[in-house]
């Protein structure tokens, strides 16, 4: 018994945390003992009210502490529009971009048949639904630009675009800031295959 | 609003923790929503624990959660020797060696005029009250090997050494399964000066 119990339990809790390593735990809770009591009670308050109030939107997949979400309750948003992401820091990324005012449809995955997730197992048929009865025009395709994010975007596009929807992908290029120097050779091929006439 | 409340409040506990940006601690925050609610619950309940129930040993300075600390109140322990260092992190980094079956005193802290600590701000007096009432033959020195740690050594040292009780630093040299290629100046000359006949 190295530690005193109460802290190694604690130890223990921030372990369970991804890319937090024994060390990282240990200066951690260390570092909690020196935190104001008050702020500690303010953390393990935040602890168990993001895991009990919050759930994903019936509607999009978004998660939220209201049904349906604060995007999807919003009638100020452009309806006819949806953006189907593969997570939930998607939308918060496309939010903080203040450049898109549709709604989401929130996968909370992508297929991958490596690990076992075919569509089923993510929000497609949800996606699907929404389509028959809500009226949108455009869905756009914003999952990640990997093979699983490829492959869910084109597994959708094929079941959509027989029903007459305008289904898109975002661009694939240089990202801005970047340097074509260090592009790779697929995002590189990818942006000239993208060029656009000024 | 980007974020839903309850996670938007998680978020910020975490970026309160040493070393959590805003990036890390909302992976974090979202990692917690995939745990287990048992799971988040013992993680808050850890952390009001570690800050409840955890003081510093009234003997020793190290972190405890009975009184006096379980090192303290080990019968089985050498009392005639005592460990100083400057915190409860490095007590656990002595014992995990297992060579050493003495007691400690934890400074919990180093004197530092550049920010203000002086010695009666760490556990020195409390040190000195110990070597006047307990029956003490040896006082190790293991604060770090800085320039506050060395700092405060030499302090203390002065201070006892008139009173007859051995004092002894800790060992500067390369470090096992180092490079002396790489070694600083500093390391190697305390090396050599501290070379021991075989």
């Amino acid at each position: 018994m190295y530690y005193p119990e109460p802290i190694s339990k604690l130890i223990d809790s921030f372990m369970k945390l991804p890319g937090i390593g024994p060390k990282t735990a240990s200066r951690l809770a260390f570092f909690v003992l020196t935190m104001k009591e008050e702020t500690v009670l303010d953390f393990a308050k935040a602890l168990i009210n993001a895991k009990r109030d919050l759930t994903y939107c019936s509607v999009c997949g978004h998660i939220t502490d209201r049904e349906p979400c604060y995007i999807c309750s919003d009638q100020s948003r452009d309806r006819s529009v949806v953006c189907v992401v593969q997570d939930s820091k998607d939308v918060i990324a496309m939010e903080k971009m203040k450049e898109y005012h549709g709604l989401y449809h929130v996968l909370q995955g992508s297929i991958s048949p490596m690990e076992g997730v075919g569509p089923e197992d993510i929000n497609i048929p949800s996606l699907l639904k929404r389509l028959q009865n809500e009226e949108i025009k455009e869905l756009i395709l914003a999952t990640n630009p990997n093979i699983e994010g490829e492959a869910t975007a084109m597994y959708i596009s094929k079941l959509v675009k027989p029903s007459g929807i305008k289904v898109t992908r975002i661009a694939h290029g240089l990202p801005v800031g970047g340097d074509l120097e260090y592009a790779d050779e697929v995002t590189l091929s990818k942006a000239l295959e993208g060029r656009r006439e000024l």
